[in-house]
């Protein structure tokens, strides 16, 4: 009973803080679709552009491709379009006429890309081809969803990738690892990453890897995936290149995705009783500044913030006559602000700023050691919610040599042979999937042969 | 024969450049559907900024809505439904099953939000309400498409808004005004703005303002409109508040919209043989450095360019070995980029630059001079182009004082009554339609009673 409450606990806590917030508002009258109020896509476009940066540095282009698939186009790769086929909308119908081709809505741009990557890429010469889009992506969901990440629109970022062979497409496959390291970091993200057992891995790929990260509740959620596609979609879809011989060869591909499911790990992993708590690399604000009426209070407060301000920090003053002090500390705590700056008479004398992090304690800073240090606080702060995320997520997986000692609810760690019969056992046995493995050794635990730590959880 | 080849040269003249600058490609197998490729697309979102940074500016807050909308919610309001209801895809299956309720791509986002709008306005304190969404939208066009200018589905900007009553609505017209002219002029695109004849205002709306440009094949584009919607969309979805004396009153509602169509009009207003000309507020490159091979030539091009990059210009060096500076030249004009540096032996010595404007003309400048002064020169060519769009559109636009001097292809402004008798026998006259008056006036062209200076025009 006391497991199942902590699971509840934790979903009624995720449901109730991101309504309250106004990081989405699941009252639109479609299951698993929610509508983005301006903090949540506030917070979705500030995360949007961590990524475009972080693409761009490896010279992918951004580009943009239609929603609507046609259906003869979707169902070339035989693989994913089974992946496929029971979650995609489909459309007949323009105003009174049957479509004379049905079109779907892109469940991912695979379908959409391929056939004009076969018009793109002729020559050598055009490749490495890298591009990226932030779009929508639809999946008709049945199982139980779950706002930011188990939708059926969903915002997603899409990399694809063509290279001349499967070592071009490898290491590919190690700058999108740079990408996603370097995207985590600035969520201050913990997750693990290996290679997904081949039963799972993404349609119509030859090899999937799994970013995954952990919520108290014990539940793994996967954040990002990365595929390495060999020829497999080339074929089908005719991406033939010219090489340096002239001799005709298909391409070698990899995609790399993420999703608003980001936004779910923030809300998930760093949030506490209290509610949200933001990376200032992201947050829609990231400092609050609360005047504690008092003579002079408003004309500093502007001063301050007028100060930050030009260094292009998002900063607001709470000036809401309505509210309380107290009240709007508990008000910005909630929405997870990682700074909070109170202003009352005794700051204006002593020309100074109270500090409150989001992430405890308070200090008082002299307003000159404040603004020359504002973006070193702010990075202190990332600091800290990066360490506190990554020990609590490893306080969750223990490592157990017995299926007996399976923890119900929370991840373990095992050693496992890389079989799929053990993985049935250990799969059966536990209830929890098999997420990846690491370079470490030990004795499966089935079979007792050589085998990989390996990571198990229940997963969303 | 003549006037026909004007307007088919501009055509072909359109199509072409548009794909051979990458601006779009249009071979997806899907009609009016086309790829966002990296140049287009860096373009668009230069746009999309720069739209972002005035809706902002007047307190409009940025959000997202679902792209799906419930039949029986889009049918609420009737003569909206009615004017869409023959353009619109509509989703009819998830997976294998048949929908409960069929859905409708969005074709634009009344039906989708006001159900919402009706839970987040409650009483005075939660008006005005201002959101607007880059997003896109899906006509199911039966005429003939054309990039950027009628497509099935289009990148589209929308602004939403509610107020207390029929005049706060108003003054919120005055400011979306305002967001016009300041996003017109930012992208130095000449227009004419007024009210639609009433027989042409939005479905659903009590009147709107349309903004039309004018392209050299003589033809107008609308390119934004402010719809006044009353209570129209309040009384059927229900959009209530409760005001300070506590009685229940319906909110009145505006729209703006604006679209991809400014990428068209960016394309046809201000290119010329050689190819785009682009504002410098959004060129994807601003300064392109061709250098002109010669002793120490690479090492003093990048001085240049990093001096230029890091006052934040989008500055690129044509370093393609394969190609002569002449080549280059050309390449770059077709692209439209405002600014060539060339730097050969000569400007190394002097340490110099010669400028070529795309708006026409060559100047040396000293280094030193040009870094002081890159901004004040690329404001420059902005205000060039802006200067002879606002020209060439006015010199397309004759007065005439009879039917009978109509000019085929090319607009003209007439005297119009306000009646729709009249204006019947203007558009079977002349094959155009009216577009929008000014409060000049004088006789009507037909029935010779006070009227307004009114522009006709055939339409794209």
């Amino acid at each position: 009973m006391e497991k199942e409450d902590q699971e509840d606990n934790f979903s009624v806590w995720y449901n109730e803080i991101i309504e309250k917030t106004g990081l989405s508002d699941k009252r639109y009258p479609v299951k698993g679709l929610n509508i983005w109020p301006p903090y949540g896509w506030s917070l979705m476009r500030n995360i949007d552009e961590i990524i475009r940066k972080n693409f761009d540095s490896k010279d992918y282009k951004e580009v943009n491709f239609p929603t609507l698939i046609p259906e003869n186009q979707f169902n070339k790769e035989a693989e994913h379009i089974k992946g496929f086929s029971n979650e995609v909308y489909w459309i007949t119908h323009g105003g009174e006429d049957l479509l004379e081709e049905r079109l779907v809505l892109r469940p991912t741009s695979e379908t959409a890309m391929y056939p004009i990557f076969s018009l793109w890429v002729r020559s050598h010469a055009d490749l490495p081809l890298r591009i990226y889009q932030i779009v929508n992506v639809f999946r008709y969901e049945t199982k139980q969803t779950r706002t930011f990440i188990r939708v059926r629109e969903i915002h997603f970022i899409e990399g694809h990738t063509c290279h001349e062979d499967y070592e071009s497409a490898e290491k590919q496959i190690n700058d999108d690892i740079e990408i996603w390291k370097s995207i985590a970091d600035t969520l201050a993200l913990p997750y693990i990453m290996g290679k997904r057992p081949d039963w799972d891995k993404f349609p119509g790929a030859h090899y999937t890897i799994g970013v995954d990260t952990f919520f108290p509740s014990g539940r793994s959620l996967q954040i990002a995936t990365i595929h390495q596609y060999k020829d497999n979609f080339a074929k089908p879809y005719d991406i033939i290149y010219t090489d340096e011989n002239g001799e005709r060869k298909y391409a070698h591909q990899t995609t790399f995705g993420i999703s608003e499911r980001l936004v779910g790990a923030i809300v998930g992993i760093h949030g506490d009783k209290k509610g949200l708590i933001l990376p200032p690399s992201v947050a829609p604000i990231q400092i609050i500044i609360v005047p504690i009426p008092g003579e002079g209070v408003n004309e500093y407060s502007l001063l301050v913030f007028n100060k930050v301000k030009e260094a292009g920090i998002r900063i607001k003053i709470d000036d809401r006559e309505q509210y309380t002090p107290g009240w709007k500390f508990n008000d910005w705590e909630e929405k997870g602000i990682p700074l909070r700056l109170e202003i009352g008479r005794k700051e204006v004398e002593n020309k100074s700023v109270t500090l409150a992090y989001r992430t405890g304690g308070k200090k008082l800073m002299s307003l000159e050691d404040f603004i020359e240090r504002k973006q070193e606080i702010l990075n202190e702060i990332q600091n800290i919610m990066k360490e506190n995320a990554k020990k609590k997520m490893y306080s969750y997986i223990k490592h157990i040599d017995s299926l007996e000692k399976n923890d119900e609810l929370m991840p373990n760690s095992i050693y496992w042979c890389g079989s799929r019969e053990c993985a049935t056992v250990i799969e059966e046995k536990t209830g929890k999937s098999i997420l990846s493995s690491t370079e470490e050794n030990g004795k499966c635990i089935v079979c007792g042969k050589r085998g990989n730590k390996t990571v198990i959880s229940k997963k969303y």
